[in-house]
């Protein structure tokens, strides 16, 4: 089972997450790169530390949208969408040639992988731009129903999948996200982050209701601009490991 | 002789020079990459354009300064200027790879231009930057003596150079550009123009107090933003296919 | 009746609009205030040259998207959308002072017009900022019942409310827009924009459907980034003062 | 002796500086106010903090360089200056409306403060904007003979003015502040810290070399974005009011 993060989130003065902390827990990263977050000096010490640590480097496109850190849905078109996603791609193309790395995984950012999910005209850019420029990249989609047509889409563009879950998140019944307004859709216990983990390592996880429901992922996501990030990542690793679980990108 | 234009300077709703009308008489183009103009749906416009005209693709990186259009000298340290040259060559690398295209050159704009050939540190970070990414890509310096410098640092780092010359612009006996400041430091009459280019060819410029300097040149500079710029591109391309000279970029 | 027009819209080494040949036809302009475009040089020379017109100067705050022009829904909070708005009043404030003039109306830009219409969270939030910080400018307002609902809000703030109307737009037998895609719905001929203009001074508009309807209208628009712009505010302006109405901003 | 420090330099998602604990400890804050840092939100929220607090609000105008905050010297025109300014002064105005308070001063941030103290036509025109827009703000001058020249401009502009010393920093024997290259031009521990803050309350500080030098100041300045700038500024609130100093704004 992968382990990932999104990390690079620092912008100039300012910074985000602790990359330094969290990568020896983590297995991949998915790199901001410049428009929603990051700037070139902390996207080439991202992707130097993620090589130092032998983590599988991926794309973390977002919107163009600093002040809101890519999580407001920007009405971009399709065409801007998929010509931003090749910019962003390429941009971190030299850092990974300079560091003798490749780009393992394209993931959206924020209200942008929300967008691919949901409209599939973006999706279909976003993939063509993999596509395009790292065919040999994964696109990450949610995995459960939300992500079966942004799966397809990739697919269709020949690309390969890894279905994402997230063990801080809670899961409605039917296998989509409780919407962070229900009660207890956040899981903030590293315990029971780890806990969620080593279900969905099995295939399953336990709905707010209470049912366990299936859930097929490749790679689980832990948030790292929160302040736990690191006592999570942490738990769940050691969860994994001690269940006898190798943490590593999927094959 | 190459003739080079500055393009791909459109941003968003705003647009700036006139590539459909330029490009005919050009041989070379150096695309704006998002930092100083430039967005993404303009540059992969610009390279399928330069694609269609058969001209040579080079990368033109300037600082991160939009609403000075990169013409206003902005201390970013050395390490800023390497890691800021290198994420805008990856960025035009998506759109070259998806036209199947190569940069064939690299040339700093506005005020990194006057930068990388005055401060030999920012020099050395900048042609590192291209030499990591894009080692087959020549880097443009001026011709004369204020381009000896940087010249000699784009070869240690075992890149190609292309000298440049400027013939809409008065130059010193000394063999500097006139600064704008002096009466009759700008050409703005396309035949003046296109004489002087033909001078150029020939390896010599006549300066501002009237004698014949050397100057050798491997390509021309055109100012695509200015108002004039088709017509003088295609004096000085007439004028220079009358006297049998070949317009392509160096070998 | 008013005429109005978006101006200042230019961005550093960018021009847009003719405001120097624009000014001469219009009585009130809404400047943009750097968010969408615009830049504090512009913005004085805008001001100043409204005031030596004798124009009524507006504000007219957009979404924080340069390259989009803010023509692109961005999901900021109404929080957000408040404070933007005040902090761009403020911004034209200081130009205003300097030239000795006031601000007499308030136009939201592009996509956050739209938004202040169909989401009166952020309705209100635009209007407070508005009432706190310009309580003698009016709100701009569509004329027809898409804009019932935020003149109900302006009112509710205790402001003045301007309806708008666009004479080169055609409009839905309910009173509505035509939606863009529609054919027709744009009027790119200055006579027809003119007659539909004086049309409008009467208090109606002839629908696409052929019906005249009743729409009361307080202020004209004319877009000043179309290259027709001036053309078309030439030939309303004259149209209007053939047929005895006074040009200027409503009372 | 008036405490000061730069706050609000947060921006969007990134946080910097801890107001909350930092502002029982001032006098005065200088606020950033969206072009190097800080945005409409949290510009309000600082606002709504120092009203809360009784502290003199100040601007803090800065270059337009949110990758670098405003610390790498932007080559922009006077007049680019002076029209940066002017806006950055109304943008804080309407937040100052809204929360019942007004501008105590004016101080420039970081790169463009050494710009205004070193370069007197951009003094001057920085002072100029001052002047039109907040005559009864004071302008913020550094304290010793870098400081004389700005003095005067800001005099002949006929604006207060705030002479500012730094306890945190080291002095040359001369009353210029000592380069951050030389070894110990950085004060780390609180204690020192206060001890200089006293020394300076008394019109004198000891220079690098040992001697004490005079240096008449009216105000110091805190470093708010450093992760000590809490415990300084106790220590030196606490040992000024323990020798019977008030901690207030200069009249």
């Amino acid at each position: 089972m992968d382990l990932n993060a999104d990390a690079g989130e620092s912008f100039g003065r300012w910074s985000l997450g602790d990359d330094e902390q969290l990568f020896p827990f983590l297995s991949s990263v998915n790199l901001a790169l410049g428009f929603h977050a990051g700037d070139p000096l902390t996207l080439r010490q991202a992707v130097q530390r993620a090589v130092r640590q032998r983590l599988n480097i991926g794309a973390h496109p977002g919107y163009p949208d600093l002040s809101g850190f890519g999580r407001r849905e920007l009405a971009m078109s399709a065409a801007e969408i998929g010509a931003a996603t090749l910019y962003q791609l390429g941009a971190l193309s030299g850092f990974l040639q300079e560091a003798g790395a490749t780009m393992s995984h394209v993931k959206a950012h924020g209200a942008l992988y929300f967008r691919v999910h949901q409209d599939l005209e973006a999706g279909r850019a976003f993939a063509a731009a993999v596509r395009s420029y790292a065919p040999q990249a994964a696109l990450v989609v949610l995995a459960g129903p939300a992500g079966d047509a942004l799966e397809a889409v990739a697919q269709e563009a020949g690309l390969t999948v890894w279905r994402e879950a997230f063990p801080e998140r809670a899961y409605l019944a039917d296998g989509l996200l409780a919407p962070r307004t229900l009660p207890g859709s956040s899981i903030h216990d590293p315990d029971e982050a780890a806990g969620r983990a080593l279900e969905m390592v099995g295939g399953t996880v336990q709905a707010l209701t209470g049912q366990s429901i299936a859930l097929r992922a490749d790679t689980l996501c832990i948030h790292g601009d929160n302040p736990q990030a690191v006592s999570i990542a942490r738990a769940i690793r050691a969860r994994l490991e001690a269940a006898g679980v190798t943490v590593d990108a999927p094959r």
